[in-house]
């Protein structure tokens, strides 16, 4: 196998591969937790579109409340046209592909679906040219995007959630890069603006917007509560705790994120969240290879280039109890769908208590201390 | 290969088995991230201490602050005489051994050694009895074994994390889970005590010991500022976070645990401490199974039994970039040697920003307000 055709799979399909039965399964519990079901649910062509599904199980039966069972779709995608076409245009196509991925969604009997970040348009930040790109930016609740999801999710009786480049209008036209929650009625549940913004390599995003004002929402739906950590907020463990503590039971992490640099951290961050804040997490990442009409430079003595790099996908659910399921493949559109039950997630703070024994007011001073312009660390032996 | 002879295996002795050649490099990225160069170090009886060293690389050369190199050895190990011997021996023959242990560290070049949690004892808290236990609590900075380890430190010019078991004479005989830091002059620098008691399964820790109210002390020594997160503290991100924010460059973390509850976890949450909060982590876990005179239960249907189960050793280190060292094996005594660069801990927050990113403030005011009684999560769509 060459490198080329080696950096086109996914960890888990050279291991499916290479390593034998006997020991397949003791590297599956080192690896992922707890072994998973594969779910029933309906393909789409191999060829342009991984379909994957897992019972994250794991959950007791309880005697006073019934299973809360939900199923949760992550779609990750590529873009459609070359990013010089129209503006319309593009967006209209992703529209339509990702229509596609939302309608199969509901036939593998999904409730939440939750798309990439900014998955309406390419991931054009690289650039830090403010046109045409923010041209892709639209209102949250009256923007073309949000009619679009709120007639799937009207049809499918689902939740969508939407990270879209916002326009907001009513505060001067200012950009804001946004979560949006529409409900299975059509209607718009409420928003949630980027909390950290990255200022790393190509990732010129602080260029574009600021971080979000909105807190740390969690969205009450009738398919439990739910949050969403945008992006390089995965990087922040404070942002997944306050949605824990605000009671988030699934939190969403639509990304965009390339290379080696960050490759090795993604199995690691949105994982350890459920585990320490006994949540589902999702983590979607987009995939495919961007190419811009105009160079751009990187830096560090590379040479200009016309591309971001590639989008490695790789997107997974997580469990409150650490079980995960594979990652969707690293270089094509996926639907992963995962059936959660969210009883789970009490069950977790039960048995591991991290909640309990969190100590929340001895953090509280202790980070109020050192937010403080005079703030002295506790050194110890100076 | 039997499932026994599997158990006794590491993750990686698994894929250096069966995974070939040509996808191992692009297998160990994904899992590991950078590949580590191996240091050329002595070694022990391959049959009774593993030995294993990496160097951790990464840090780039600046032009105004030269290098700062500094070897840490983690040392896991197994108990050495029954249970049932006396007190007074059982500690003796484990203050000989890793006094071993800790000779071949400076034969490696090892600036900072720290060992497992309460590492002068069996893990007796499975067992709910006091007596005779307790007795292996010793005062922190008087105690016996406070004085091995200065003779040791001073010997070998050395620091050395000691996680003990300790008894405060000046409280009242209170007994805490605490780390001492032992300076390379032979003086005790500092204490820290554990911060998280868990609650656990047999872990029945707060049957023995309160909470810890040394809050997050970070300890300079003329190898770097070092911090102790102790066992179970590793589930806290916050925990993580306030040694971070004292400016602490490497965190380790004395820990003993068993079992499928916590193996998925174990590379995890050390490591994501590592990359938010740019610094190193040494995750360090006892080994073997420990066998206790009288029968004891674990609830849940379990038949009552003297074994408190495997304890998986598996220690590393990883780096603020999320590059770490492969884990120790899981069933027997090993020295692990990890050379790091400090300097890469502020050039990893250059490039990543994480701290500048923080919006302490933000959550200054959030986690005050979730820690009122009468807090009010913040939920939209109720």
């Amino acid at each position: 196998m060459s490198n080329l055709e080696l950096e086109k799979l996914s960890l888990e399909e050279v291991l499916d591969k290479e390593v034998s039965e006997t020991s397949g399964e003791f590297v599956n519990r080192l690896i992922y937790g707890r072994k998973l079901e594969k779910l029933d649910i309906p393909k789409l062509d191999e060829n342009t579109c991984e379909v994957a599904g897992w019972r994250m199980g794991g959950a007791k039966a309880e005697q006073l409340r019934p299973p809360r069972i939900v199923r949760v779709g992550l779609i990750q995608n590529s873009i459609v046209l070359p990013t010089d076409a129209p503006i319309a245009e593009q967006r209209a196509a992703i529209h339509k592909k990702i229509s596609g991925y939302i309608d199969h969604a509901a036939k593998c009997g999904v409730n939440i679906v939750c798309m990439q970040e900014a998955w309406t348009m390419p991931f054009a930040f690289c650039t830090r040219e403010k046109y045409p790109w923010s041209e892709f930016a639209e209102e949250a609740v009256d923007g073309p995007t949000t009619e679009l999801l709120s007639n799937l999710a009207r049809k499918h009786n689902m939740v969508i959630v939407s990270s879209i480049l916002e326009r907001d209008g009513v505060n001067g036209d200012t950009v804001w890069n946004t979560a949006v929650v529409i409900g299975p009625d059509g209607k718009v549940i409420g928003k949630h603006r980027k909390n950290h913004i990255p200022r790393v390599g190509d990732f010129n995003e602080s260029t574009y917007y600021m971080e979000g004002n909105t807190g740390h929402p969690v969205f009450e739906t009738p398919y439990g509560k739910i949050a969403i950590n945008i992006c390089y907020g995965r990087h922040h463990p404070l942002n997944w705790l306050m949605f824990g503590i605000n009671g988030a039971e699934i939190v969403f992490n639509p990304s965009a994120t390339v290379g080696n640099l960050s490759e090795p951290l993604w199995p690691i961050e949105a994982r350890n969240a459920a585990i320490a804040n006994s949540y589902y997490t999702c983590a979607i990442n987009r995939v495919g290879i961007e190419k811009f009409p105009n160079e751009f430079t990187s830096g560090d003595g590379k040479p200009s280039h016309r591309e971001f790099g590639q989008f490695y996908g790789s997107s997974y659910v997580a469990a409150p109890d650490g079980a995960r399921t594979r990652g969707l493949n690293r270089h094509m559109d996926g639907l992963l769908v995962a059936e959660l039950d969210l009883n789970l997630c009490r069950q977790t703070k039960d048995v591991w208590g991290f909640r309990m024994t969190q100590r929340l007011d001895m953090y509280a001073k202790e980070i109020t201390a050192a937010s403080q312009s005079d703030f002295k660390p506790q050194v110890v032996g100076k």
